[in-house]
């Protein structure tokens, strides 16, 4: 039996806005401790992981563990009719999740379970020379000021900003902010603005993002809960480049 | 001489975002109880009946009945172009409807009478086994969460609840609300989900909708005002369906 | 050496959602009283002004006289990202404007500068019978309303009213305002509806619009900050009416 029952849709919004622009399709992973997932985009571009603690949940009981296998889309489409003050809950039936709105009404959505063979993806573990909290807002923004010029982004971080540049046919943009942290070693990496866009959707997780970046290794992006009840996190590829 | 004068525009222009979605043309009928319109879509799907009476406006006279017939999306193009605080006169010249919104600028528009000869549609008379109300916000909820899997639903009541019901290829849906009313009798019939969308686009008319429905009997959908000073009614065919 | 902050980006992007709708290059004339741009559209129908003063400026700096040719999409592009609490800079390098905009991090753009002979226009001096100001608001909200009958507008002025007339095909509009000035001469023309709308998306730089009009004249349309300090000023050819 797996039941799950949360005080507001917004957090599983969030993540999905985020999620369903990644894959197309994701394997639950549920046990006592919690709703887990780990997926990998077509093009083994993006990593993604969410993990939601059984603390999160106002109610929350797995007795055996499940793997719950759906159709994004088709879940994002429901989470979207959710409103801001209804109690959600997640259960399971033979073939079907099924997601319950109460608020004024008590509104049942069933979304049928896909029935295949999953391998969930492992994520990497890669060790990072720096690290380092932005604001989300600044972060996402910073994404839309390149967006004007170029659809890649040079990151670089070193002890004392955060970088964020991209040249393009008619201009340059360059941001800078003053990051405020023990950041020991110089870092950049070129990716993908699309890849990264991807990823700020889940703008209502949490205020601040971390950051992990090297020379020329994947980004780490990590949305964190202030409670730590909840994590989304994102690993991108870095873009090849010629030399420029 | 027909002369109407309304101390917002909102009331019109809430009935002809529904109105206008419906049929292409219609007639109104004034007389000295006030102004009146009954009319039929194209596929004969759905009946419409509008009633605003004379103590409804802040002035309101008309010496003898007048058919006024004009094309509704004409009608509400200029309805469109009110502000809430503006005041609202209707009159006649020969051949036109004349609007005219008073604000900070006085703005008349004039809208080419229709010539032709009208035979209003007369409203059947129903005899319903059930009727009740809910919240217009909920009933407009629910058919959205419905368009999600459907193109039709199925609208039922009980004793105690209120439920739409629509299954798709992906999952269905199912939304329940104790109405609280005095339901003697279970009735069931199915919709068309893009009909009643048409309806519910006059949702600023009331803040409840009276449903009246039977077992595969037309829907009749009812919103009042407060003062009964003015109502505005559709009724539509249910959809015949294969056995499933 | 060329540098100039505002405390904020407002006049500048709301001069350039009319300017960047109507020509698509110009060039910014700046020496020690401010910075100026004078231009004709491609199809020679309207001239525009932009006028801003050293003194609108919280610090100016212009040695000598300086001629800055940019495409105007692209600063447009660049000032829509500014956020209205963002200090801006502009300056400029070898090759590039540079517009910074200060917030909660440090964004600078530059964008190429276009390097052309340019002859700016010259604008030209007219004598009207008649001035008058009336709200922003109400102008463009006047020409909203006659774009739902007509590409086209009769705009005219006696001693008491300004008029805004349009007939269509489905309909006719008359938009009066008392605008209480002492204007002692009659004047009408008709101008394409267009054209006014592009320079109606000045919508933030003043309160009121100063219009110049006369029987058969151009348009003038000023815009004037209260301070005096800037002025973005539009001149419009009348239309050439067949006799109706």
């Amino acid at each position: 039996m797996f039941k799950a029952e949360l005080s507001n849709p917004n957090i599983l919004k969030t993540s999905f806005e985020a999620i369903s622009a990644i894959v197309d399709e994701i394997q639950f992973q549920t046990d006592s401790e919690g709703l887990r997932l780990d997926a990998l985009d077509r093009g083994h571009i993006t990593f993604l992981h969410l993990d939601l603690k059984a603390s999160l949940f106002d109610e929350y009981i797995c007795d055996e563990p499940e793997k719950i296998n759906i159709d994004t889309d088709e879940f994002m489409k429901v989470l979207k009719r959710s409103k801001s003050d209804d109690r959600v809950l997640l259960s399971l039936d033979e073939g079907n999740l099924i997601i319950t709105f109460e608020g004024q009404a008590k509104r049942t959505f069933k979304i049928r379970l896909i029935d295949m063979e999953y391998e969930p993806a492992t994520p990497p573990a890669i060790e990072y020379p720096t690290e380092f909290s932005i604001p989300f807002d600044l972060f996402k923004n910073s994404i839309n000021d390149i967006d004007i010029y170029s659809d890649k982004v040079s990151l670089s971080v070193d002890s004392e900003k955060f970088k964020a540049f991209a040249t393009g046919e008619f201009g340059e943009v360059n941001i800078e902010f003053i990051h405020g942290e023990s950041v020991k070693e110089e870092a950049s990496s070129v990716f993908s603005l699309e890849k990264i866009s991807e990823m700020l959707k889940a703008d209502k997780f949490s205020d601040n993002v971390t950051l992990s970046i090297g020379n020329d290794m994947p980004l780490t992006l990590s949305l964190k809960m202030i409670s730590e009840e909840g994590e989304l996190r994102f690993l991108l590829a870095p873009r090849i480049e010629n030399e420029d």
